[in-house]
């Protein structure tokens, strides 16, 4: 395709019929381009919120649902900016802040955490190695606009010279954010993740290299700051979630120190092994989806390993980890614990975990001073009054206050239940009461 | 567990949220443990609408979700009946009924039509023979009540003694349908889709042995029967779907075709071995999940049989079949197109289908007479006047009987466009027309 | 305000919040101006749906704010003739187009359909007179151009030399009917009225002074009169409205027959005197809302006349006429009814009306043929094809030739149950047996 | 009706399409007929809102709307009692408390917050005298039960011996405030005043004498708390509506003045005179609606006191007092612009009024102390923890508590608009600067 009639918009708009947006509108050649590039469909096999679906079973949509509505209200976002006419907003960055956020996730491999965790990988690395490596999305940026690769990428890397499109895809209320909430709420079924985007969207000011928000539309921030407080606490951090994800990252760890151990396992697939030996490469990282990863599970339900194939069938068959609510052990309890598991024959290591929320990817709202704020990823929300005095909405807002830095949650012990069952007459009577065994 | 203990209700109402009905009420036992079961999890790696969601994106939801979904209605039917004390259903079928709506899928595989196709297997006998064998599920009901295996896969196949049970499940109006159409249009985002579910639920009554719609109910069929016929037409034959599911078909016949010849591929896996080869038991079905279909044609665009490689890779990566629109055509052009196809290197048993929306398992509405009732599988709709008669309702409404029998669809060709284009001129002037290659 | 001024666009977007279409936006101050008139204001004191609101309590909803729907739907659709480019329409005409769509309703009356009926009075003269004579609005289009009122009053009677902006507020699928459907189908709540608008809006296209349908967009067509066929029955032509209509088509001629034969009324206004004089004039035709109807009943329930207090206090504390449903009755038995009716102490003219639903201002769909089409008010709805040829949509679609002139409705006879009850005894067994008084 | 007969049930449900709750259902003769009574057919002359759809053009719901919304989520709660067999409810109360929901709000007149404060009624008072004066309800009460018509007064007055049935209808979460809610939200079109009803159901319990939440529902109450913060701030504390309240009030408070002084009325009615003179009695009051109130204020505005002629029009034709935002102004301020506006002919103590949004029936939550509940009258929300302990859930939630007592309000001085423009000129720099007249 010629460089020049890439650069054309399309002859008639595309549409997705989606449904949270209701539709999503493509208008350029190069976006339309993207979104068909191998790289961008494969974001059809990863589940945008995990292993979620085990506890709300409508959240099977994909990262590439996501996408699309980060997309469409980017589009949104500046369309409005453009036709008001704003000054703050350099209308010449329109395709690179729409291409970035297309493109934000595609870094994301198949349950991405607890890959992350074990594995010590990064997805977002893994984005802009898919931008500027040999990939169908860096030939179709390049035959745009041979600068394209690096200048999104350096978008996601927050290093770009325009803040304002770093604003746009990675800030406390960027498009990101606004699509995931509405998104998740409604696969999930929760009605109480859903704001009003629109309400919101006509707040939005471009100023001084960010997007802030117009202070009469403070209410509106509660509002999305509400819902994104009851989205946290009922979906992100649901304690069976957090089951399914401990089970998750055992395998992981389980498979990967079988696999140091030179375990001759039943079944393996290369991209799978190159993970394991930290030698993955962008065609088998490409390769590396959850169809894999499940099939992988499915095939070590029956591994000689009783620990890998255990944790398999659990995951599989959804037979978590069940847990119990404590206050923080101590160093004693927690020992007398792991001693008293042992007893049982199980390993610690596997079979026991404590969790607290905050160990997790997601804040409800932390509005930092401003150094931190520089330091920090996402910068706070700003609320721009009538003669251009910017101020944190927290110094505002007392509801925005109330639920900064909330640490509400307890410590979670999870385990699995039918081995202390089974041998409960083997444990402590202290160990007893703990796990209500009696 | 006791068969005593597992009679009894739950101490405590479960629910789980549902985005198409709020929430879903499990309120025994019975219904809990076989939700836990390995067989009924499964479903959760199976989608409801196979491959719709290469055309709809948000249509990523599993079997799991619609099943839960056909339980809540046929509750809920059966609850107002009860409610209503109508003396035409037998509240001891209770159990069965719900039984039977919760479990009514659990044979589908992944992609089931294009896998029935192909290797000649047929859900619904897989459903009884995960009923019958042997089973968490088989012993989950076995343990309530040693005749409910035999019970629900009877009434599956439709030959229960109390033929309003299977009415619940298995007519024009089960809660099989209802629920299918709510639930698909909600995730594929379409509106036109959405009926009055509360509306109709009020109309339903159990009659002889049927349930029947009082007759004031009749616009609120119509509306039903739209909505029926707007999804049909939007979504389940919409021809970018059928192009997916055309791939997806010659993918299985091709390696099929090639492990018949004797094929050395580069990777299998047991479940898929004995599906060609025709020795598929219990164990090797349930491993037979969407995940490993995937998986294998992820490892299949490495294969060396360079007509199922590019399958693949076309299926995953959405490289489908483009189509043109005609009249059916005559013998004589079909077969030039095919010879011109053969002319520029392509396979026409692969690389060419004509198709035409009714080669498919779906109907609009069927009334059917009364003898053809009788041998059909899915009975008429029956509007109940205020002095007990029956009446069949595109008997009764205009709006209906628009709808009976539509053939609106036109045949569609699909063929893979790249190399027509690259080849246009080996072709024939009217071979170039008809694929409008000018 | 100068023309100048009056102009040019508001400094900032002006927006109501709006139920049925989220927001709607005011970008001229023009059109600012209109809503802020005391003649638009007015609207705010005559409902939607006349006395629907008796059978469905929601439907309070008033012409206010049908009128801002309606010019939000013509302001969406020109918004998107012009970002398409479509040559078919005249940029110029948009503001004309948007005043005809806000004050195509300010000519009606409370009540109106009844009002009309008894008095011969006419909504659409009065909304010329309102937009030439002495009012606010009248001297609001003035102030911008001279030539306003003359050319929108031309729009209002189809007489504009532009058909394409008569096409916009008056057609089978104009801004005025897609407002009202989705409007009265919100405040009533039922769900069958809603289409999907946006996907309608996406398929419609100016050409050659029309308003038409993009050939695929036809089962958005179907959806949209399947829509209108579900309200017309369910809502429009619901019996319990036709009796409440019916009361007050019988009020208004009872007063009007007692104050032409001199009657002294208790209580009486100039506006209501005018009416029944046949000398209203502008300012008394404004003074002339619902509120003043209310209260006109309110005190007539206390006048000496025994039927005129009678029908009131039924109005006003909804005791309706009863109804039967009948074939159409033979003079004999329509004088024998009557006759009896007489024998109990009513008044046949005032206690009895015999009613088919065809006599209404609704018409589900009519195609019409070219010459009809000509004469009739609203053009039919045309499809148009890929090579520019035209085609009535019932002549496409069967679904639309089967609600074309459907006949369904039964007649239906309106009489007060109580005298009839307590005086079963004087009438005839063939009556008593009609009337199921046994 | 024979009270035996009126006992029953009725044979078939009846239902009521409502857009909040999509049905309401009637199971009860004394239900049906009550709701057939004049007095309760009144409501649906009276908005829920007042002038709220002065603001929000949807907002022309009515108190009709509202009170069957209330008993239906009474019927729902009680019904979930019932089902779950809870010891603490008291199921012989079902009838009075539904009774008690349906009417709560029979007293209310038009325009309430504005007709009490300025002629010191009490719609409370006037509840208690509908059900036990001579009116059709307390017909139809006695008829049912001698001892209902005091039952349901008492219960409204709080004093009613089941406090439970109390809390039912008049607690910080009762079934009146989650319908107001969800409805004004509905009609209004703003979607951050929805919260989950069905989630809120499922977590109350009653507890001793009290409707309690279950520990673990504390976010769904967070979420409804919420949502009527933002009601109050977006809806119900908006300064336009309180700007047609102060018209509103002032046009009562002249024409009391006006009629106290022996002002000869062009145009009076004896529901007004009564309200007036102070001797209003039940049929006065009864005829007194909001069509009554409209068609006064439309014919004062011909009479001949300029302050009464000028506010009547203001409200008909919403030419509205604009205004000031300010921090709380000295003594000397506020005495020199009310010497300023006399200065241009202005009434001080009709054209001038500061108003504080706490001035109003509506507090967001205020949770107060064991003994301030027990004089306060909407107890507080309290949490049920496992061991059947009660604590108030402000002392639990961050975000209650920081809702709890919130000032954020500003003082508001509202004020005719257009004078104070003519005689800019006249008036001190101090004066013009501060309402921004430069």
């Amino acid at each position: 395709m010629a460089n020049g009639q890439a650069k054309e918009r399309l002859p008639e708009e595309k549409v997705f019929k989606d449904p949270v947006h209701k539709y999503i509108y493509v208008q350029d050649y190069l976006i339309w381009n993207l979104i068909n590039t191998r790289e961008f469909q494969r974001l059809r096999r990863i589940r945008q919120l995990g292993t979620s679906y085990l506890t709300f079973h409508g959240a099977e949509h994909s990262r590439f649902s996501h996408s699309l509505g980060v997309y469409e209200i980017t589009r949104k976002i500046i369309s409005q900016f453009e036709r008001s006419g704003y000054s703050g907003w350099p209308i010449e960055e329109k395709l690179v802040a729409l291409c970035a956020a297309l493109l934000h996730d595609i870094g994301h491999g198949p349950f991405s955490h607890s890959i992350e965790d074990v594995f010590d990988t990064h997805h977002e690395a893994w984005t802009c190695r898919l931008l500027l490596g040999d990939t169908e999305i860096n030939r179709v940026l390049r035959a745009f606009d041979s600068s394209y690769p690096e200048r999104i990428a350096s978008v996601i890397c927050k290093t770009y010279h325009e803040p304002i499109v770093v604003s746009l895809v990675a800030s406390q209320m960027d498009a990101d954010r606004m699509d995931y909430l509405l998104r998740d709420a409604y696969f999930t079924g929760v009605n109480y993740g859903t704001f009003d985007l629109e309400r919101i969207l006509r707040v939005l000011r471009p100023h001084q290299g960010r997007i802030v928000v117009k202070e009469s539309g403070m209410h509106a921030v509660e509002d999305y700051l509400m819902s994104r407080y009851q989205m946290y606490w009922q979906v992100y951090f649901h304690p069976v979630t957090r089951s399914s994800e401990i089970i998750l990252r055992q395998i992981f760890r389980r498979a990967k120190e079988l696999y140091a151990g030179g375990h001759a396992f039943g079944w393996m697939m290369a991209p799978l092994e190159k993970l394991f030996s930290g030698t993955i490469d962008i065609e088998d990282y490409l390769a590396l989806d959850e169809a894999l990863v499940q099939t992988a599970f499915s095939a070590w339900t029956n591994e000689s390993d009783p620990v890998l194939s255990d944790l398999c069938q659990r995951f599989l068959n959804r037979k978590l980890y069940k847990y119990i609510t404590m206050d923080q052990p101590d160093e004693k309890l927690w020992h007398e614990i792991r001693e008293q598991f042992r007893v049982i024959g199980l390993h610690p290591e596997y079979h026991l975990e404590i969790d607290f929320p905050y160990d997790m990817p997601y804040h409800v709202y932390r509005p930092g001073t401003a150094e931190q704020a520089e330091k920090e990823e996402k910068p706070p929300i700003l609320l721009l009054s009538g003669d251009d005095r910017l101020s944190e909405i927290s110094g505002r807002s007392d509801i925005v206050r109330s639920i900064t830095g909330i640490h509400q949650g307890k410590y979670h012990l999870y385990y699995p239940e039918e081995p202390l069952l089974e041998s409960a007459h083997l444990l402590s009577a202290k160990i007893r009461e703990l796990f209500a065994l009696m």
